[in-house]
């Protein structure tokens, strides 16, 4: 039976349970600073690890979304102390500020938007706590780039690191494995980018098609570089839909694979997942409704490549995937912390967060 | 821990428990005469409620909403006989078709595209089984039409009943309620609505406001007089956006009541829900975003009222109201299969749909 | 022949003819402030009249609506003195600045976005220069506010005088029309907004309605009542498409005309088109179709009321218009000129407008 | 003076002009099958040439785009015989069917949408004349499918020439010339494409992003090669927005060229305007903002590029253009009907398309 009720109710208690969950020895103390779009998916998916927990997650404005992280018994910090008797004024509890939270923690999760990652850096080396930052910011401002099947172990042990953009993920995770599988000459790559989140109301491309940049090439293709050593040049648009990107891949490879065989491949790949058009996948308004059966949020941590677009052609792969924007990058987060904690192998940690997710459990 | 994982699961298993409980005596045997938008949610919401199951649901076609209600555990049959063959080609296994299935159950919820449950009527008469149909039909087509609230006793015992829409649903409990409480004079009712559901990327408006219909006032004022009786008109807009319908209400009572007393009117109720701007609550972006954390499908069964908008002017009431159309019809396709087998009375019918459906524990 | 070639040619000198016209005595020299979406309009507007000239234009900064200006042979100024160099840099000739040109001229229509008029008003003080602020600046920056059918005289010899905004316009002519021939005892409307302009790429709703503002009622019914004497209640949405508005009007007239009255009263003035949906207009898409036949930029200066949309109910009228926002405030524009210098009376500007615009000429 | 007044008058005069110039001897006598997005700017076009003229316009129904030919001064006859009443019962005179018209011409530009004009086809063969048929048929529908600079040739005095779509001119135009001018090897192509066209108010995807097709490479590529022989794979998309394309190229070429070099080939060919991002050019709703100022319904026949999305990079060629779909094929009609009657030779015929259309005169 589908206990929509008991499923919001446990998923409701995320932070209270994992509150008693972090009394326990030896789990990795987590803080989540910006409990939005990311942060907030992330706060549940580490609560759903057994060897790390969320001590609390941060919120700028007294919002729905910091009312939800009570409700779902995570504790709650003002990100900008300033703002801390705002949250008060709105009724909502708060622990303490940041600066508090950071005290608390082992490492802190940075999901503020792009550039604010940056301007706090200061803060956690001051607190000397560890870090991890979203693709928002510049490479620059940690040790490493990180994508888990790209590049777990560059991130052991290390203090900062910087879990690379959706699109950047979902860019490396396909050219991996055809790379590990076939070599790669060459990638030319097409993104057409959802212009904002579902959540935004104010700001976006109401009707027409935006290159972004209109500068050619785009920044993903050095930034998927920062993450695997590939030769690939990148271009991007921004259209009027918010539910997910959608990447056009052109990838020459050293061996030139029966499209059975890249399937194959691909298929293997638990954060990878593949759509057939006559299944009824015509876009991406298709994959999410899909998705709103078997995930809450309908999040995606996956790949979706449509299958019916796999094709060589005078020896050169094409290949259409789309990416959820919000989720893709959840995953990567979690192995993240692993690696910089040396907890697990690369292939351990990956199986234990494609378990607790779901990931691999799920076919279309 | 917000068990993802598990809830998925468990939502996948929906049918396979619900098959098992069918075996049990006395409960209402259920079949869903079209898998799609409003039916796979009636489906699960059946699966729910101890006093009926589902014996199987149809699909015209085997794409991947077949597939998810295989997943799920329901039965599947071909809702067009000729087209069984289809399902095998595609490795998709059916129990036979729609009028196999309708040898097996007390009464068939038909949620197909308006008209055509029309069309399928004389099937459910020659098989001699209760009929539910969606407010797509034309009210002829049942015996009453139907709104939980506003009038279950009159499809007590009844064999056809027709759930109005997801826009006469949405103004009916609002204006049920303000009538017990206030009376009314007179309604003018203004509905902005969605053009097409989010599944649909083949039609709809891409950049435009389309009056629909363009020659005043709309059918919704005498469907709404179909289950309240109450003066009231409409006007109607479709416009290019996939997630819910808004009711820009203006409401004439008989006694003039505070705009507290209308505020407190609608908490009470639990199909109600209530949201601040001061929350965030700026369009209906921002609730469908805070859904997606509490429901799966981010389905909002709940009239989604904005507070900040109720006011009285000149002694008329004031209101908005946002509703979430694939969901809000469920709740009341639950209580017309009660009311229909006499199996509770209305509020003790409404109390355990609401229940089953987390309807009342959640608020923004 | 559609002498596209040369009425673009046409077009495109704009300026240059008004410059000699300028040197004609006599005529009011205008200088807009602001040459973007309303500011481009009135300066051709004003190109076409007799008794008034264009001394030039303004834009803060050197984009290709600056070189547009240029190229119509509009002189142009730095909006924003300390920019003047960035034109300079870009290549685009400039005349001078804001300052030098309110030395030369009669009277500003400033044509800046909202608040910023009021920013700008001692500017005009201290230069000794008449002043037209549109409809984004609170009435309080003007001596009156205007609507050309409703209140003309009002404005005659006034010094500050703010043009109502789009769909206070809107609203003020149909409203107008039906208090003249009926009176009016209450009138309610509910407003459906396009979220942006055509021109605008990074701000805008994307897959959503918002209440705007959520908090009843909207300013736009005090905004009426600065130009028309009418008990009037205004609800307002925005909605994801960057066309037309769309009202829906609600009108208790004192007495009740029949329906083919208010269609004539509404086809006698030339500034309100109607529209049948028997000819395809079942849209604001296709009435832009339509525009893009008979006007330059698709122009439409007129109210585009829907004749099948015309009805009365219980004694109450109800309409629905469409209303395009670049261009309909830009007659008024030009008549609150006329107005403000005395020169002629409201029967003979409307006409001088009207002819010199195409109003009047063309029925859909 | 911007004589938007006598320009749309001029405009609406169109037909009333070419009546009479159809009695001059020696014109080539046409009509347009299907008065719609195409027809309508095609019989514009062949209007304001001085070697051809239209004798009739179709349409299939009474709609405002019939009423408009009308006014134009177009012929009008029923594109559907039986339909011929429901012209006459709209009060809209027609002058026969379309078999009336067939009798009077010399050749037919069959502007009906895909698929239809292949049906159509036996019809003209009866009446013996020559036909142009739109991209939307396929290659197989005529003798040559035709792009002017590539192809101008292969259509001299041919009976059947197919106008090749919107996108495959926009790309060949653009390969056309750097193959002249460096040679290629090799071009990957990308197509984002607009859903539908803005009269479309019925279909079209809302939210979401559809490859299409979504099997690989899309049919794009081999309709270049109609026309221009090239070695090209395509992939296209459809987004939900109404102006224009987009098409991202990536050319190997033969011999690599400078940035300027492409510059400066792309720019010296009229049918290409060049756009900077620097100038405020964006988006596509950018360019059709600049357009509206410059040709009625902002026709751009002319590709766009933008200059900043040319790049060599590793030897290749990237650039971005967007094609203004309703208007980029008007010019090749007009220069196919020359070709076929053997009037002029390419560079003679484009000459006098470009003149009369307004190419060549306008930059950005």
């Amino acid at each position: 039976m589908p206990k929509r009720k008991s499923s919001s109710k446990t998923s409701l208690k995320a932070g209270k349970s994992s509150k008693k969950s972090c009394r326990k020895r030896g789990k990795v103390k987590v803080a989540i600073n910006g409990y939005g779009t990311i942060g907030k998916r992330v706060a549940d998916a580490v609560s759903l690890q057994k060897d790390m927990c969320v001590v609390g997650v941060t919120k700028t404005k007294p919002d729905f979304e910091a009312r939800m992280a009570v409700k779902k018994g995570y504790k709650l910090y003002a990100a900008i102390p300033e703002r801390a008797e705002l949250f008060e004024r709105a009724g909502i509890e708060i622990e303490g500020t940041i600066d508090d939270l950071l005290e608390k923690v082992d490492i802190v999760v940075d999901c503020s938007p792009g550039k604010i990652g940056a301007e706090n850096k200061p803060k956690y080396e001051k607190a000397g706590v560890k870090a991890i930052f979203q693709g928002g910011e510049k490479a620059g401002v940690a040790e490493v780039s990180f994508n888990a099947l790209a590049c777990y172990d560059k991130a052991l042990g290390k203090d900062y690191v910087r879990v690379v953009s959706c699109n950047t993920t979902g860019l490396t995770r396909v050219l991996y494995l055809i790379k590990e599988n076939f070599g790669i000459e060459k990638v030319r790559a097409t993104m057409i980018r959802r212009v904002v989140d579902p959540k935004e109301d104010k700001k976006g491309l109401v009707n027409g098609i935006m290159p972004n940049p209109i500068t050619l090439p785009s920044h993903h293709g050095p930034d998927v570089q920062t993450v695997l050593d590939v030769d690939i040049t990148t271009v991007a648009f921004k259209v009027p839909t918010t539910l997910m990107h959608v990447h056009s891949l052109n990838i020459v490879p050293k061996e030139v694979p029966k499209v059975d065989d890249i399937v194959d491949v691909l298929e293997k790949e638990p954060r990878i997942l593949t759509f057939e058009e006559s299944d009824g996948f015509t876009s991406t308004a298709k994959i999410i409704e899909w998705a709103r059966e078997v995930r809450m949020r309908y999040d995606i941590f996956e790949n979706c490549v449509w299958r019916d677009s796999v094709a060589v052609v005078d020896g050169e792969i094409y290949l259409t995937q789309a990416i959820h924007q919000e989720a893709i990058v959840v995953p990567e987060n979690i192995d993240a912390i692993r690696a910089m904690f040396e907890l697990k192998s690369r292939e351990e940690s990956m199986e234990l967060t494609n378990k607790s997710l779901g990931i691999g459990e799920i076919r279309a």
